[in-house]
């Protein structure tokens, strides 16, 4: 008999031999049912594997990752099996499940794969998958490994590197693939299947080897789940923020000035004023104070903060001068600057909290593989602040972070999000910095925090960082994909490193706590998000120009002027069309453009002082005539429906 | 006879052997009696140097930097005779004129000079200087030199490193001293002399030598100007920017973040962030696009726009990476990036001017020993736009900046400037690049714009930049000293090296003209001037804070908090001090905080509510007691004295 722990820390009493599947009916059919891979003691194996010792078993369903990883990897089997039917000289290499389905990397020789094959392939998996081969393992010696694949040099010099005695296969159907295991029962719950995109791949990810064809594919257990995926991808595309940027004339990318290094083009850098002007305001009245500190800053500072020793290596390398021999660096972070900021005066515990925010453009190197749009670059801005106060305030200042965040959020259209409170490992107290009696404090004071502000929130034993406890949320966009954004992080390491004091009341000097925040991230990465969340449909109070006014012809240049100035006492932004184009035209421009409202002007709206308002998206058969004042109570309601009062 | 040619061209012929003083004299009595140096063939000679052959000659008054200097450096003789007698056992270093006044660098020995010297040696000067005494030049061997100074290591040391023939000794009344020569007639016109400092100095200005006494001097042919100059002394020390940045928390040198490197503290970021956003609100209404770039851009951007060949060297160095071998520079300036910018898309003529505004912080290499607090620093941000136009619209566009320039010192109260349009050198074509048709243009058009906009303007030939014509505004600050300050420059170089194009009318591709701008210099340089004209009393709709509520005592917090409130309705910004003070130590802290308007309540302000109003400066005789609502007409008439609508 031997022992298996559950996930739930059950211990059952079973047969040598038993597999995870019988285990699994053990407990119930329906379980039994939906398992489709399993891990012993951290180690994926096959459903049918025999356990042999005591040990602690997972079973994994469709809605586990690790469920989806067997799922794809087993489906790369199938495809690789049609791909061998109907490209005999193909050489199939490797074929993984990745994070959104898998791939399958194939030297496909003289022939090519295109397009138009892919329904072949695919609908051959479907008819393969159908009649529910089962995968199932076994052991090989190498001489019958490289036998099997004498024609294949990709195999060969896999199995040349494995050690003899652990060479497996597997087989389903006819087909045999050299492989380590974490399958599927067997074919039959893949119902739907289809190839994303085929690309080029180098043999073993290097450039001076072989390309071969990468063939990427997902697969899903219902067809619908496949269609709803479909969708979202195409979504996906449309909403991508390096499109939209290019679209609306954000940002641009210039190759002279370096990768990674976005140039804000001025509606851009109007969004991202707006967006700071809207959290410098709510911080104002949340007692924040604006500094602004320098970009460099000395090597010894970040010696000071430890972030050197940390990452120096890795990070842009030291700016040295041509005398006096000093050391500057590009600042990676604004806290060792701010930290100096409260070291410019002595201050009483009647003084604290101090709350110092900037918006701060911090650098950090990335390798040019890593960067992307505008949610990976070098340079970003932080809507960076930090907190000092007292051990007492800490309590309360985290909550009012928390109604800062969360009013940011509102007021953006994110509704949906889960927060993660990461506190200590209790079992390794080696790893992290103060003392014990702060840290409960401050682990307490964020989950009190969280449970009073009602956070849908979950705690994460041993993910604090090791100068304290933080709190992070989890944004779902308008696809359904999670973002994270927001971060509300206690550190009890800096005050220490940068011996930070103020006065308390018992006329000692004490160390204040550091809360580091930033509701958006950086603006970079939030303005990303924010574009793929809402497609470039900002909420109306964001739009760099909130209305387009488009004449019908150019002799309304007047009135659009004065439709222009009255619209600006009113302090809606605008543009004015009257270029000589067709109506058409500047309405399709404009929709491109994405202005919430275009207001078209002729002959019978300047009789009239009116303008013909047709909103977004519209088909134009709703257009309302009304006065400059009636539209300007119709922008103002529709701002107040996102951007409420802090 | 020899031909002597003066400054205003004309040439007349006298007897060899003639003076300078002679020829003054036969030009005017009153001229000669004014004379006090001169120069022959551009090499300084006393007034009594006999002209021996074909030469130009000017002669300089008191009111020339170089009378002055033959003034003070005379000066210093007369001091070193003083210091001579009073201190037998003193050697003698050098003792040159200086920017404002003189020094004499003395080795004391075991003596010292101390405050309570000073008069005693300046009544002694005046005294000797009373007796009219002549400087007389007159040639010496080496070996005479030697033996005067044989006890005196450093004339030896001097002497040693002059060639025989070449030395000279300068006499008068008693005194004797090595010297180059370059004096006033006599001792007579010096009538007022003062001691400012004492300071040490390492012989030769290395610190592996001796330290010696460096006292520094100053003198006047009038009592009046040294009172003058004294009192200007005093008013600048009370209004030295580092002295009050300090004083109301503006900013703040931290050796561990670097020097040069400014922190902007709460108060200081609100002040430059008013700033900004007036010249933003002003720069909107003329048409500009505010745009952001990165502070870092790639070598080869800065190799492109030719400023790597030029400064390169001397800069802070290249940033390297950990991988990827790319190389970085901090920015040393916007305009690279805004070429980027502008190159992102293609323009028509229809679309331009395009004018790229942007707070653009840049990072320039300056030596620890010439960094001077806001003024000197190494990393600044510039108020910067780059305006990109046709040819044809440069005139308009160079009025307009003008417009702009003269609104930016008008609402900062700089009423006093003189601006300087530099043209090139047309005997030197080759030092300049673009075509000569630009070149008359833009020289034109900015001499017409000067002459438009009623500026007093000299033109200076061969102080354009290789680049291009530029005008510079020079601004007088409440002390009567001139700053530069605001600068408009035409660019045909970086739309060449940038290949920025648009297409014409006629559908060519044509090279548009560039215009660098930045009326405010930079924001560092600008708070600083501004801090010594205002002495920190800046022009009210300026002031961080306008206004501090001072309670008589903590029972009348919530009538503060109310007229806080009322206050910040009237978006008048304000503080309260309700600290448990006496109301004279309150009062004496905002009069050195600078707040225009103090606020004081009481029961009877309560009970009324009203405040009692007392103005910056004011003895609190002419407090007046109003409503807020009077107080916010009072405020809004003083912001409107100042500041108007551009």
């Amino acid at each position: 008999m031997i022992n298996i722990t559950l996930p739930d820390g059950s211990v059952k009493e079973f047969a040598k031999g038993i597999s995870p599947m019988d285990v699994a009916l053990s407990i119930s059919e329906g379980l039994a049912r939906n398992v489709i891979s399993a891990s012993f003691n951290g180690t994926t194996i096959e459903t049918t594997t025999p356990l042999t010792c005591d040990g602690s078993l997972i079973l994994y369903t469709w809605n586990n990752e690790e469920g989806k990883k067997a799922f794809w990897h087993s489906t790369s089997h199938v495809m690789a099996q049609v791909i061998e039917e109907i490209y005999p000289n193909a050489k199939l290499t490797i074929g993984p499940a990745i994070n959104n389905g898998f791939y399958y990397d194939v030297d496909f020789g003289e022939q090519k794969i295109t397009e138009a094959d892919f329904k072949r392939i695919e609908d051959r998996v479907l008819e393969i998958s159908r009649e529910k081969h089962e995968f199932k393992m076994r052991a090989a010696t190498k001489t019958e490994a490289l036998e099997l694949y004498k024609d294949n040099e990709f195999k060969t010099e896999l199995i040349q590197n494995l050690e003899d005695g652990t060479i497996t296969f597997c087989d389903h159907s006819t087909f045999t693939d050299l492989c380590r295991g974490g399958h599927i029962p067997n074919t039959g719950i893949i119902k739907a299947m289809k190839i994303l995109s085929v690309a080029g791949a180098y043999w073993r990810g290097n450039e001076k080897n072989k390309q071969l064809t990468r063939v990427y594919g997902i697969s899903f257990p219902k067809q619908k789940e496949l269609t709803e995926h479909l969708h979202l991808l195409e979504e996906a595309k449309k909403r991508d923020h390096r499109k939209l940027g290019k679209e609306l004339d954000l940002f641009h990318f210039s190759q002279r000035v370096g990768q990674g290094l976005p140039l804000w083009l001025p509606k851009g850098a109007a969004l991202r004023d707006r967006l700071e002007q809207f959290l410098k305001k709510a911080q104002k009245k949340a007692g924040y104070e604006q500094v602004i500190t320098p970009h460099i800053g000395q090597k010894e500072l970040y010696v000071t903060s430890g972030h050197y020793a940390k990452y120096g290596a890795d990070s842009f390398q030291p700016i040295n001068t041509p005398a006096d021999g000093e050391e500057f660096l590009l600042k990676p972070m604004n806290c060792p600057h701010h930290c100096e900021i409260y070291n410019a005066r002595p201050w009483s515990y009647k003084d604290l909290p101090k709350r110092y925010a900037e918006f701060g453009t911090v650098y950090r190197y990335e390798q040019s593989g890593e960067l992307h749009g505008l949610t990976r670059v070098r340079g970003f801005t932080q809507d960076d602040a930090h907190i000092f106060c007292t051990p007492d305030q800490l309590d309360e200042e985290f909550k009012n972070v928390i109604d800062l965040v969360l009013y940011v959020f509102g007021s953006l259209g994110f509704e949906n999000f889960t927060a993660q409170v990461s506190v200590r490992d209790l079992e390794t107290p080696e790893k992290y910095i103060g003392n014990i009696e702060n840290w409960e404090k401050a682990e307490q004071a964020i989950i009190n925090a969280a449970k009073d502000k009602g956070l849908n929130y979950v705690i994460e034993s041993g993910e604090a960082a090791f100068y304290g406890p933080k709190l992070d949320f989890m944004v779902k966009d308008a696809l359904g994909r999670s973002w994270q954004l927001g971060t509300i992080q206690v550190d009890y390491n800096l005050p220490e490193r940068f011996e930070l004091t103020y006065k308390g009341s018992d006329n000692e000097l004490h160390r204040p706590v550091m809360i580091h925040r930033a509701p958006f991230g950086s603006m970079e990465r939030f303005i990303a998000i924010l574009l793929e969340h809402t497609a470039g449909n900002f909420p109306i109070w964001l739009m760099p120009e909130q209305a387009i006014i488009l004449s019908l012809s150019e002799k309304y240049e007047n009135y659009a002027q004065k439709v222009f100035s009255l619209l600006e006492n009113h302090e809606i932004r605008a543009q004015i069309d009257n270029r000589n184009e067709t109506i058409g035209k500047k309405i399709r421009e404009a929709e491109t453009q994405k202005y919430p409202f275009m207001l078209i002007i002729g002959e019978d709206e300047e009789k009239n002082g009116t303008i013909s308002v047709r909103k977004h998206g519209d088909d134009g058969k709703s257009n309302q005539t009304m006065t400059i004042d009636a539209f300007a109570d119709l922008v103002q309601d529709e701002i107040n429906k996102t951007l409420k009062q802090f």
